[in-house]
């Protein structure tokens, strides 16, 4: 039999929020209270900032209806943060760690937590400190590697599918072109998503534009000249994160703002929208041009979560806790998998942490089509049960009335 | 008795989307249903449009199933447009109702739409022509006359409130200032319900402002300073039409494009958002600020009408062509009116074209707080029962840890 470790549990969250990161949160505080190896249940306020300035919380006192009701609010209920420590940092949370005797370290977040989360545990390692420390996925960009998809990323999925049904019975309603910016640093799996909203044909996006592939301006105008042409109007669906030949992203070209991971900011500004719809209306001499950027509301907005997805980010917590107690690992990330076949099926594993951490993973080449300009049918079977199902449109069958002759 | 006039009835969807226009749609053919006076149940493609090109449909031949979906379905069934009849295009629409027989009119619309069918109307009693011509109330502006409020404003006021419930919670995960831009091109109320986001002491919105009070730079600056020296963040909600003390609206100066009522385009751009946002990088010196503009999400996006403004909507359809029919009046638009005390209860009744069109109104003075930066607790107490039930927000108690000294 394994030794069992004995003593605190830290948990805490990072990055940027997802409206299903308090399930992962609750499903890990949840499981730990079933476990004597466990003795105080923490929560660190706004990531490792708080480990280093000492603000923890007494999960064990939460009562069961506000973890529940936490469960389903968007948002970091501990408080987020975007910070990649330094060896100074790292001296300090540590001390911390041994200070308050934790013993069982979990961290909610993207590929930079899972590498704050290992960049910690090396720090354990070179002292003996007996220690386990495992990362819980999270990220609405579905980008992290060692996994099928992500938890979080289901949710703003719904989000923006059922955001560009509307805005494609908007565009419907009153013709023109829409360009819709949606999130997704480097991957396109999130922008991708709005083909789901999809019901009858001709629906829109007509088009859809990804950070992996080149984003050309002749090409787009292009592209958006025949839709138009064809339809009367065009929706346009846009990852913040499309770049040129050179890798540059467009939108940041415009901005200067950099955080300390180094990523700069497309999200919470309008302009690559508003830069799109003036090429438009300058080139191609449309009049009724708009763009929407989605922003924040994709990773917040409450009562939406896809059902899937909020039961994943219950598991993955719950797993985290159990994969540190059982005492086979010492440390790693918990990835979900899927199981080939026509039937939805996943399944989860321990991965090591270097393995999640620093890279990310793109959209696979067969999820897009060969102009890069829309999905393919693979990626449709890959997403919908992700996102789950969809709100019923209604479409008039609209006969003609017979033409009166004067 | 009243002599019952009988021929085909015509009706047609105006100005921007709401996401129960189509309730109103299918409330006025079910009632058309019911009435033999009433022969052919026409729809015209894009509103007068429509019309004009001859472009109609006939909705006697809709299924029962099809229309009941088409009623929870977002955006103009039988599309919009924004387009002001001129002299000429009167006698084109004149020629096309007496072509086709028509002596029922329904046009569903804001305050523009009033007009075009006030005008209809007045030239249809220069020639005698015997003619029902009737508004049904629609704008999420909520900003027509003769109105406690009008239909598609308690879902799009739901959608805001929603989504800054969802934007404070980010705001609490990684703090910075946050300017949510919302519509209301002249009037505040939707806004203003931003403020029903609220549910704990501490959260956002901070600050509101409305297109009503004449908006300062210097006043603006020093509210966002003193509400992120006290919360150490500070989310502002800003209504897409605010203007400086001439009547400028601050997002106008930098855009040009005008439609054909003379309206500036103020929507489907982020352009005042990220105007605020930079003032406030600039002067404030606060690194994370970050602007998202709602945009036409509003009024488009599916499954999460009111209830009560589904059911309104739908009633004042259904009784536009009551009022029609009982041939008591000519021409009129439904108003709804609120009777007064604690209990929410309406009632509707018919008023003068005239009395809708071309004005406007604004958010009532009691409704806007002494500094013009909040909402009052008479407005919560208005716009409550308009947008429903809002979703359960779960906050952990946050029991501190209890410091371990070294």
């Amino acid at each position: 039999m394994v030794e069992k470790l004995k003593g605190n549990m830290l948990i805490a969250q990072s990055g940027g929020p997802t409206v299903v990161i308090n399930q992962s949160l609750v499903g890990a505080i949840l499981e730990a209270k079933k476990h004597n190896e466990i003795k105080g249940i923490y929560g660190s306020l706004n990531g490792i900032k708080g480990v280093m300035e000492e603000r923890l919380i007494d999960l064990k006192k939460e009562l069961l209806p506000t973890l529940k009701k936490v469960a389903t609010t968007p948002c970091a209920a501990l408080g987020s943060v975007r910070k990649k420590p330094t060896e100074q940092d790292c001296e300090v949370i540590f001390n911390m760690l041994q200070k308050y005797d934790i013993r069982y370290f979990f961290y909610i977040g993207g590929n930079d937590s899972a590498e704050t989360a290992n960049i910690i545990n090396e720090n354990a390692k070179k002292v003996n400190y007996d220690f386990r420390c495992f990362h819980i996925p999270k990220t609405i960009d579905n980008d992290l590697l060692e996994n099928d998809h992500t938890p979080g990323y289901g949710s703003a999925a719904r989000f923006v599918a059922m955001a560009v049904m509307g805005d494609n019975l908007d565009n419907i309603s009153l013709p023109g072109v829409k360009i819709d910016v949606i999130m997704g640093r480097h991957a396109g799996f999130l922008v991708a998503a709005s083909a789901l909203a999809r019901v009858n044909e001709g629906d829109g996006p007509h088009l859809i534009y990804f950070p992996e592939k080149p984003f050309s301006k002749e090409q787009f105008l292009k592209d958006v000249e025949d839709v138009y042409a064809k339809y009367g109007r065009c929706l346009v669906t846009v990852s913040e994160g499309i770049a040129d030949e050179n890798g540059e992203a467009i939108a940041a070209k415009f901005t200067k703002e950099v955080d300390t991971h180094g990523n700069v900011q497309l999200s919470g500004t309008g302009i690559l929208g508003d830069i799109l719809a003036d090429i438009i209306r300058q080139e191609l001499k449309i009049s009724r041009v708009r763009a929407d950027t989605f922003g924040y509301l994709q990773r917040s907005f409450p009562a939406l979560s896809s059902e899937v997805d909020a039961k994943e980010a219950y598991e993955v917590g719950k797993l985290a806790v159990k994969y540190a107690i059982s005492g086979k690992i010492d440390s790693g990330s918990v990835s979900i998998k899927r199981k080939a076949g026509k039937k939805y099926y996943v399944y989860y594993e321990p991965v090591p942490l270097e393995k999640v951490a620093k890279n990310t993973r793109s959209m696979p080449a067969e999820f897009i089509n060969e102009k890069g300009n829309d999905v393919t049918g693979k990626f449709i079977d890959y997403a919908e049960p992700l996102v789950g199902k969809l709100p019923e449109i209604g479409v008039l069958k609209k006969y003609p009335v017979k033409k009166v002759s004067t």
